[in-house]
């Protein structure tokens, strides 16, 4: 783990610090889709087959540790964590589509629709959205209401036309065209920096920071969002497949527009270390109960999966 | 149009209220969905096309119709009632594609995927599906917060594996087997039911109803839902294709369980008559600001399309 620059940063394992909270996460997650809760078991089967099928986790850590970093406790907020995550494994499954990316391998197994049928795997996303939404509508011990209602639209606006889905609509448009570096990020904005730019906005509210805390909190997320997608396109480049769960090489094959293919290999790698750099400075005045979210940012520079 | 049993019963013109009612949800809708919200245009001329394209608008109307029996007038719950339009349409969309019923045709006009393609109307279906939930957390002048959060929850039990998707993954499972009638009421009670009811317990919620109001619209809702369903299977028996704007037969051609197959024609027709009296005797105590609905009931059994 190479130190941040940040000088309150005190010793953390991340590795710790990242099965804890994604033991939390999938423990609730498991919790809320017990085995055939729906009327299909098909439908719960396909759902659980997805939902709980491993996954960084990355979106709910993000919303937890936002929470932390303004002094609390992790536990209360973690139906609303679950429900980002529900989005993103919604999309991911929609994304995998034949009809869409087209893709067999996920996470290291078939994907839903491959494992189960196309018709499952659209009912199976289109029910996690919807379980999104209930987990969270649930009222939070300590979050007015009001700010409970303002989340749902912050997130179905990171989720909706003007973010995740109007984001996998250019990208999907895209295929057929060569896109300008601005247009790629513009994409990426949409398709994956939205929702994590909602983890950390999310976060920042249920915390109930102040709006320079949350300003500061959105600046991090919309910069490691940038800086995840661009290790995402290095990867897809440079990756191991078996360590990826998912086939590489495939932006390649079908010569769309990406970070390393626009900047070349070496300036896509140092954009990725100035977004993280930035995430890191946004944090400046917070306490070590940060280190976390100033660990994570460099951890989506480091991973290899 | 046949008059109700109930003596509080006053003239009312249904067609009118109706047309009425239906332009406020539209001018609502469309107002909402604006021409190139959407980063993609494509993506919002989808969406556009499937929610603006026509349609009974009967969930958003229940909705308004409830909290008028309850005296008030609907214009502040809109925002609600289009959120039940908006789940309705990107149920629509998704149960259309060639994964699922791999219809053609809807509403008179070809299907949101035979009109664009097939991934604009995955991406259509879902973002419809997060808007709904955007509209449905707009905070209401003169309700509770809190209640809001319950009816977020409330429309995505009826919405999700609970409930219509639930309904629509079994429904796709009957193709294969032999339903019992308990089994296909099952399937219609999720499928079509869940929502439609919600549709009426909202209504009764958001206009601050008592407990036994509340019920009591929850019972008319339900019985409307089943008689819905019904009609609709002996429509596409015996209706017109031209008028109804989809395929008739297709239930038959696909061996398919339905009320007419199960109970014949005749039978299937008074179980209907029969839910749509129960729906009416549920009103009895509210005065003739619930003749809409009243209207309604009948309206669901003696429509043509």
């Amino acid at each position: 783990m190479r130190p941040s620059a940040t000088p309150a940063m005190e010793p953390l394992d991340l590795e710790q610090y990242l099965s804890h909270h994604r033991a939390l996460v999938e423990e609730a997650l498991a919790q809320r889709l017990p085995w055939q809760a729906a009327p299909s078991e098909r439908l719960n089967a396909a759902m659980r087959y997805s939902l709980l099928g491993g996954g960084k986790r990355l979106r709910p850590i993000l919303v937890l540790a936002c929470t932390e970093a303004l002094g609390h406790r992790p536990e209360r907020f973690l139906p609303f964590a679950c429900a980002m995550e529900c989005i993103h494994t919604y999309s991911l499954i929609h994304d995998d589509l034949p009809a869409m990316d087209d893709d067999a391998l996920r996470r290291g197994r078939p994907t839903c629709h491959k494992q189960f049928d196309e018709a499952t795997a659209i009912l199976a996303g289109d029910a996690l959205l919807t379980l999104a939404f209930e987990l969270a509508a649930q009222p939070i011990a300590g979050v007015d209401p009001l700010e409970s209602l303002g989340l749902i639209q912050l997130l179905a606006q990171g989720a909706g036309m003007g973010g995740m889905v109007g984001g996998q609509m250019l990208d999907m448009l895209s295929e057929k065209k060569q896109l300008s570096l601005e247009e790629l990020k513009t994409v990426h904005a949409c398709k994956t920096g939205a929702l994590i730019r909602v983890a950390c906005v999310a976060g920042a509210r249920l915390g109930g920071g102040t709006p320079e805390q949350r300003e500061r909190l959105a600046n991090y997320g919309a910069a490691i969002g940038l800086a995840f997608q661009i290790t995402d396109d290095i990867l897809d480049e440079t990756g191991d497949s078996r360590l990826l769960g998912k086939a590489t090489g495939q932006d390649q094959q079908s010569a769309k527009a990406t970070y390393p293919r626009l900047l070349g290999l070496h300036n896509a790698r140092q954009e990725a270390e100035h977004q993280v750099a930035q995430a890191i400075s946004s944090l400046e005045p917070f306490t070590s109960q940060a280190d976390p979210l100033r660990h994570l940012a460099r951890f989506v520079l480091t991973r290899t999966h």
